[in-house]
């Protein structure tokens, strides 16, 4: 089969010809489509942990076996603990063989039934991401109708998803972005507005229009973090699954424990949330943002889109 | 009746003759303890908002009401919403006469029976700083029996209530503080072991003898706190009623997402917390440490015991 393979670091995938693996006990998934995460470009540059070369990369994907549609979760080995996933914890795509490739090796209880309201590419987009904001927004922050919710740096996967999750739960959804396009896409999507945290003064303006919110969901953390503090209501909970701006700083304890707030880091979710999130999808009809779609043969170019931070939903990789 | 009345800041009380208040609607208590918080010390120097000349201080009592032994909840207006205080949230002793007196004007709702096994003075040393340990470990943390703790400098009133709590609640207890003497208090007590924070790599050693903790009872914050992030378990929770130490920074916003941490800001509680607690004192027998006890008429020197920081337990006030 064709595969994308992690051969050398800073140097893209190769797309090849190689063996597929069928393991003991595992069922094989015919791949229709597969999509990004951060994560594949990460491990690329060398910047993850346990990276080994011959591996092919990816952890979402949708597909067919026994004629039936799925949609693959691409966590192994949660674990017994809801709090917290165990040692042993792993995801499709290394060191497992992933779904960049035509066919995909995984134990059949991976698999969850794939909405009928979505197509391959949509289906594709929603593993990974779709579980860590579904995990983030209702497990971890428990987000009820009606709330307000801040969703940080909206464009990105798990950004996106917990909007449209929030949306479809009847809350009030405010986004941030440093994109004046991405705020506009997101109001058009449903949101109540956005500000331009490129503004200095963004916490006030949104506090100003929002009156405060409740849930708050950021995957940048860094000295920006602090402002959440002011913006989150008394009792508000803010989660967060990624730190791409480094350090926290500047938590003033007392308005924290005055308000009782609640701050949450969070990644990924059990096989009990994989499928929890997937109904969510299906009872509200939420249609997952594809940002482009790339041949797979093409991998190359939809890591350095991934890279270049203008995608505004997912990449999505056509495999027929 | 005599009271302890605030009329100027940064000299004490004043010890003297009032007219007892008896509002509507309420019960009058004949106080037979009070017992001091920092509260106490931080408004006769002004450091606390709402500030009123006139006012009785005290939040802590027990006493008779109809030839029945009670302890007062301090808290008034919580609300409905457990997750946090209203805005109308207020406690005994400002804006509220308080319990440095020999009578308190209350609503019944807020006494409950005194547990047989306590004192006057063990149970006048129970209210707010019982309601906050017990909200934090509890209602917040979680605490299930076999979890390891980690309380912070135990020897204030909420460390040394979260700790003996957290004993008599089956958890293996483990203690910060920069006094030998309250490390080894501590573990007269049931603690299985303490480190000193003087020493720069506390944490270290913490990690190296415990393997860890589950839970972590505060009220520091500041430089210090980023070393709970490092000390906690996968799926450990931190909460924290106080910031003496100011600003929270240089926390690891990875190590936090990984690890699932859950940070809680807390305060006092709600009526039914309260009732909880004083039922989970019953039931373990639970006999709060009481460092010092004064009269009433020499209530200075216990406001001057508690500003000096060498207290191990409640600092209380006899009133006969």
């Amino acid at each position: 089969m064709k595969a994308l393979v992690l051969e050398e670091l800073n140097k893209g995938l190769n797309y090849k010809e190689i063996q597929p693996e069928s393991k003991a006990g595992e069922v094989t998934v015919q791949l229709k489509a597969a999509a990004l995460n951060h994560r594949d470009v990460w491990i690329t540059k060398g910047l993850y942990p346990g990276i080994e070369f011959g591996t092919i990369l990816g952890s979402d994907g949708a597909g067919l076996y026994n004629n039936k549609k799925y949609i693959i979760n691409p966590s192994f080995d949660w674990g017994d603990n809801p709090r917290v996933q165990s040692g042993r914890y792993n995801i499709l795509g290394l060191p497992r063989p992933g779904t960049f490739a035509e066919s995909v090796s995984v134990p059949e209880e991976n698999l969850v039934p794939m909405p009928e309201h979505l197509s391959w590419q949509q289906a594709a987009a929603l593993p990974l991401a779709g579980l860590t904001a579904y995990r983030a927004l209702f497990s971890r922050c428990e987000l009820k109708a009606g709330e307000n919710v801040l969703i940080s740096g909206v464009g990105g996967g798990v950004a996106l998803f917990a909007f449209q999750f929030a949306v479809a739960a009847g809350a009030n959804v405010w986004v941030t972005s440093g994109s004046e396009e991405k705020i506009e896409k997101a109001i058009s999507l449903g949101a109540k507005g956005g500000v331009n945290y490129k503004n200095e003064d963004w916490f006030k303006e949104l506090m100003r229009r929002s009156g405060g919110v409740d849930v708050i969901i950021d995957s940048a953390a860094g000295d920006g973090f602090k402002q959440f503090i002011k913006v989150a209501n008394p009792g508000g909970r803010i989660a967060f699954y990624g730190g791409t701006k480094g350090k926290i700083n500047g938590l003033n304890p007392q308005l924290i424990f005055w308000k009782q707030l609640n701050i949450f880091g969070s990644t990924m979710g059990s096989p009990e949330e994989f499928k929890k999130m997937v109904s969510f999808v299906n009872e509200y009809k939420v249609i997952p943002v594809v940002d482009s779609t790339f041949e797979l043969s093409n991998g190359n170019a939809a890591l350095e889109r991934m890279d270049a931070g203008k995608q505004f939903g997912k990449i999505v990789l056509n495999i027929s």
